[in-house]
């Protein structure tokens, strides 16, 4: 394989494009928690495509799995056609996943990326509901197609869109005001009053812990009230779980620990297990009113991703893989604790659950320039929030104790190098 | 393997499953035109993916290189991070595809769905002109997302939308109200007349050929007045080439025959060879002024898709591939003509271009009828139209005579056989 | 009376005033067809207060009834509690107005301008269809609410709303594209289509004569085409007889002499007889299905205009007054015809209806120049068109057969030295 | 005149009809506070048309004047035609009120609706400052055109719309949760995260005291805080003084005394004097960026209007009124402090500010029953709130000793029977 110039994308490709010039180099391996570039230096990946690679890079048993079934010239393209591993997907996923969790809902597949679920997810709630209006939170986020943008808060992605936004109310998610501030009460005046301009919506959406948004995690009080304040007004409860969900927050679901049950739950990224396209949308039987195609796509019926998603499912056919999850996660939040209090000057605070944590400074940049420094380190990682303010760490759930100490150590030798040559500037 | 029982889907899968109610059996198999069953029960398909399997399935080359690259544990995932697989599809579109036919575009990857290209372009057209009208056309299919569904004519999926769809102006489609008008002229003094109520808009989208529409294919010289009146008036034209794109209509692009150059085209479906999800959107250099990550999406870098898609672009480094497309279209055309001549009593009309035809007929309920025959006896044929009057012969690209002839065959003794059973009333 | 400096309105009003820019005198005093400045000059009026002065001003009888009313301390303004006025206003219209002409309507008061009847009108129909979108017409001018401005036509109005104009779809008038073209088949096509990307409206709206839009009549075969399309498809049919209703074309309702009957009547302007605020929204009373203050406005009891608008009804109570508007509007229309065929140089074309006439010329700017000139000898005459390229004669329909031929004479002296002045350049 | 019966309105008039229902009897006659109906009965006045006659019915000076006027054949309707009564209102308006108070506006007339005024201020906002966005409060009531709707609270309001209003942001006015929270710190972190979901808006909307919204005072200090954001963050400040302007608080303009200088001021109502219809809009001399005829209507030069709007402003060339509304005001906040005092069971809140004054109740439907009784006593008053929870005392600024005493002996004894035929159940 001959060099790859970083210049091919610079020509071709569109200037949207944006990790590849956070991360400049060419990727070409990829194993486990790490990645090697085309000279072969090695990095740990702490990013782990945005959450779409919770079981790492090509983990060997779907590997396995998924070349045999294509070296067996089993159906690829489907659309939403029958297929022996869609049957066994779904069958696979109802008796790991939803059957010991008590819950009970449809399976939809809605094209095989989070926007499409989202989207899928939001129309069922105003069929199901007549009404037009969705409340969404601040720093959510859930997508880039109009729908999901509409519910999204980033000014910068919203003003993308070219067009006003609409049906949709922003409410103020847990500590968003400061943390004692009880924005559910602020909530709860807006729908009890008749005359305050919001009227009682299709749904509400939320990520349980907001990724993109900068690492907020709601307590688990707050969603229960949320599940409440939504029961008692006949609002659609939608949990965007494509960041959040399948482990990325220590159970296979965000929602679990909070004890709620949303109406609809929206899933992608890792639930293909292997990096292969895949989104579900979870729906409680009685709300599955869709008619036959009304809402349609050409990749739903994606079968290397069912065979790779329904091979992941292993890892959550008993409690070691929940386990060490959370064992890990404590770990990790320890040494984002300790060097907050190491380093008082970054200003810092901790943030998130599980393996969606991360460090938000006061200090305007930081972030950014411990992400960078990592990089030059060989360590990937990003940054998040509205400023980009938080540094996050995004391992893959089936890191070893080596690979979370390798980056505990660039990590914290780049922090310190970014405070060696800067002047601090506070906000 | 043990048989799949059809109720799996019943029972765990949403009501809006469509495809596996007109095609109700479990396929396992696919290679070239033919599908299989679990029962080993043969399909000619004619229906390929709705034209995301133009290469036909499980090309053996693909296969191969895909395989390859997954033991060699290529990268699988990686956002829009750089790789190997993707410089090599960019510089091989770039060689392949774009330089021979003097065409000069910045490829977009934002996110693998057709919807999510459209949504892409519609954000681009709104961004560069400041406009936020978009011109859309009757029976026009982008996509099922709030933005690319704006722009799609059927009334059934715009319900789905559950809200008022804005921003839009449906123009009349080429031979909308009948062959004779002229519908351009209408569209004209709209435009020109400053009491319109229409705005000047920031962009033009259109299918070449309309696909779920109704297999309506516009004249050349109807694109061509297209193409100079968004010249005229400074609108965007964005060439939605998804389903009519990739040698469908007989050449790489849609509209390459009708001489005219887009300055957005939108692509999806067979553009990654294999059935691999993969979506890009070619955008004129000047318009490209995106900031980074204005759109994006989680699985745009989907590399088994760049793997697949840069071996399916061999097919096109020599001519004889597009002969072989338009040589057999001729046939499948002539085919039609046949049979429209032959049974005048279904009032029948041959649609479209290329490898992308079907049978428009008066008698309600004909062409649904048609395909279902046509499963039973072993063919896979969809319909199409604003009330499915259409039936619609999608063949892979590389289907040999044989293939063709039996397909055919069995289309005829499908046709007889409704009409043997069926008392005709035309519409 | 001291003079008034003209310089009070520029240092004091807002720049948005217009018809103070045209006609740049002070107006002191007025009676039938004759206004007067404060130097006593005397201006023939054939602009009638856009149509808000049909009986001229200050007719004599609804003065001395009106006088008398105030005199009495009688109530001015009483919201919509009841009154003597509304009540001998409701009765003395539903005798002479709706009986006679077999019309059987409900009256609502929504406020006292055309753009509020409306607005009423709109949400009515949106209420009683559970339909979202408005089909109205190019050309079409009903108001500067965001509401009625999105039915609007003409684009310097709607970009003045500073936001997308939603809920509408605007179809060609008739004649727009040009006289032979039948714009209802091109309607007809979009609604019978499931597939054209128009909904079926909640109503159809329009003006059976465009005031503002260029004095476009349409054809009686035109609107009774219109209503039995909206009769086929349940939408409700809304004529905003704003300006062409009162006598305005020949008969109290403008849609008389078609034979249709719409499901609501918008009106206002000269409805009030004097000049005075007052606007109705008549409804078939199957339709009238608003709950109790579902929409209000504070002046819509404006007893004032009660006196005076019973009264001019007095006009109606026999045919005299419509025959004489009849036989007076030949005159105009002879006038304007002769004016046309005399001056072929302005390549002119008679339009309109009744006292709703002008003559469009393809001449750049001769319209406005004419009227300017016409000003300056003693004339009130406006322009019409999306640009400006009618002269519009609006005298009052009580105007004598002096007032008319001096204010022909001085047309037509206008127009030449108009001619003798200026190269003329066709468009 | 003989006797009107009541079922010509329930006849011949919409459903829509309110006030009508409240207060049903025939109204002939009104002088100062009184007013009197068919029979005689007399009735006193503590509505004032909702705001509009704050100089009572039928003010003898003005009275004179218009009579004059209309008998001396003023120029009654000139659309925005330059007359003497405009030049002396606009003189006059300067003199008497701007310039004493320091203000610099420039007068736009938008025809004679305070929906229309407010319509034309948010067209400008957006204009100026090239976004879409408006910020109202909870409970703000604005109009009834989908313009000024959107910015109304009133979900039953809203629904009438029968579109979804968009546009618009909803922010929690003063005291909206409790009385301790701070609504603006809430509304500050909308702005200044990124992240929210809010945009900079073009405007914020709002009333001083909310009259339709249940009488609800904002505290001098938060609208002194609302300036100072709209400041810090580029967001122009309309004030909607329809209805607690022209001295309804107890100044002129509502908001003098919290020091505050909005930049445009939305005027109806009151402003004409006499309960004629005129509508003003106040803009700062550098927003004056209309193009002219950009915001237009019939009704704009009601020249009735200016005489008594004119002749009205003499009540304000000294101090005198003013002081006496500011004694008289504390006269009716006693006497409602009192009943709320003496009447624990009602469980009332005194609201309100200047002659825009009213008791909450937490009891169910008892303000309702209390104006009912006091209508059957002589005494017509209105109630506001999302509830109608709140009975409002409306009274002529111009009403004297007896008059008040006189009303709240009516009130007081209408209370006691309420409540004794009535077992209370708070809310």
């Amino acid at each position: 394989m001959t060099k790859t110039d970083m210049k091919v994308f610079e020509k071709l490709e569109s200037e949207v494009r944006s990790y590849c010039r956070s991360f400049p180099t060419v990727f070409t391996k990829a194993k486990g928690y790490k990645m090697w570039n085309e000279e072969g230096k090695e990095y740990i990946d702490f990013f782990s495509g945005a959450g779409a690679l919770n079981y790492g890079h090509n983990d060997p048993v779907m590997k396995s799995k998924l070349v045999d079934y294509i070296l067996n010239d089993g159906v690829t393209h489907s659309l939403d056609m029958a297929t022996a591993p869609k049957a066994e997907f779904l069958e696979t996923f109802n008796e790991v996943i939803l059957k010991p969790r008590n819950l009970d809902y449809k399976v939809m597949f809605p094209g095989p990326t989070g926007t499409n679920t989202v989207e899928s997810a939001l129309k069922l709630a105003r069929k199901v509901t007549g009404r037009t209006d969705i409340i969404s939170f601040t720093n959510g986020f859930h997508g880039m197609t109009i729908g999901a943008l509409s519910v999204t808060g980033n000014s910068f992605k919203r003003k993308g869109a070219g067009i006003p936004l609409q049906n949709v109310v922003t409410m103020p998610y847990d500590s968003f005001v400061n943390d004692d501030l009880d924005t559910l009460e602020y909530l709860e005046r807006f729908l009890e009053d008749s005359g305050s301009g919001v009227a009682i919506p299709a749904a509400m959406i939320l990520e349980t812990v907001q990724g993109e948004g900068g690492i907020n995690a709601a307590r688990f009080e707050w969603l229960q009230r949320i599940e409440s304040i939504c029961k008692r007004w006949g609002i659609l409860l939608i949990v965007d779980d494509v960041q959040a969900g399948v482990g990325r927050t220590g159970t296979f679901f965000s929602f679990e620990k909070a004890g709620i049950i949303p109406d609809i739950v929206c899933m992608s990224k890792s639930i293909g297990g292997y990096g292969t396209p895949l989104a579900i949308t979870l729906i409680r039987p009685e709300l599955d009113i869709w008619d036959p195609g009304e809402h349609n796509g050409t990749f739903r019926g994606n079968n290397h991703a069912f065979i790779t998603a329904t091979a992941a499912l292993d890892y959550w056919k008993d409690e070691t893989f929940e386990k060490s999850i959370q064992e890990k996660s404590e770990r990790i939040y320890k040494f984002l604790e300790d060097i907050v209090a190491k380093y008082p000057e970054i200003k810092g605070e901790v943030r998130g659950r599980g393996f969606m944590v991360g460090v938000a400074s006061e200090i305007e940049g930081l972030a950014s320039r411990v992400s960078a420094e990592a990089f030059e380190r060989g360590l990937i990682m990003e940054t998040a929030g509205p400023n980009d303010e938080v540094f996050k760490l995004f391992p893959a759930l089936t890191i070893d104790e080596s690979g979370l100490e390798k980056g505990f150590e660039i990590i914290e030798n780049s922090l310190k190098a970014v405070l060696g040559t800067k002047e601090l500037v506070g906000n």
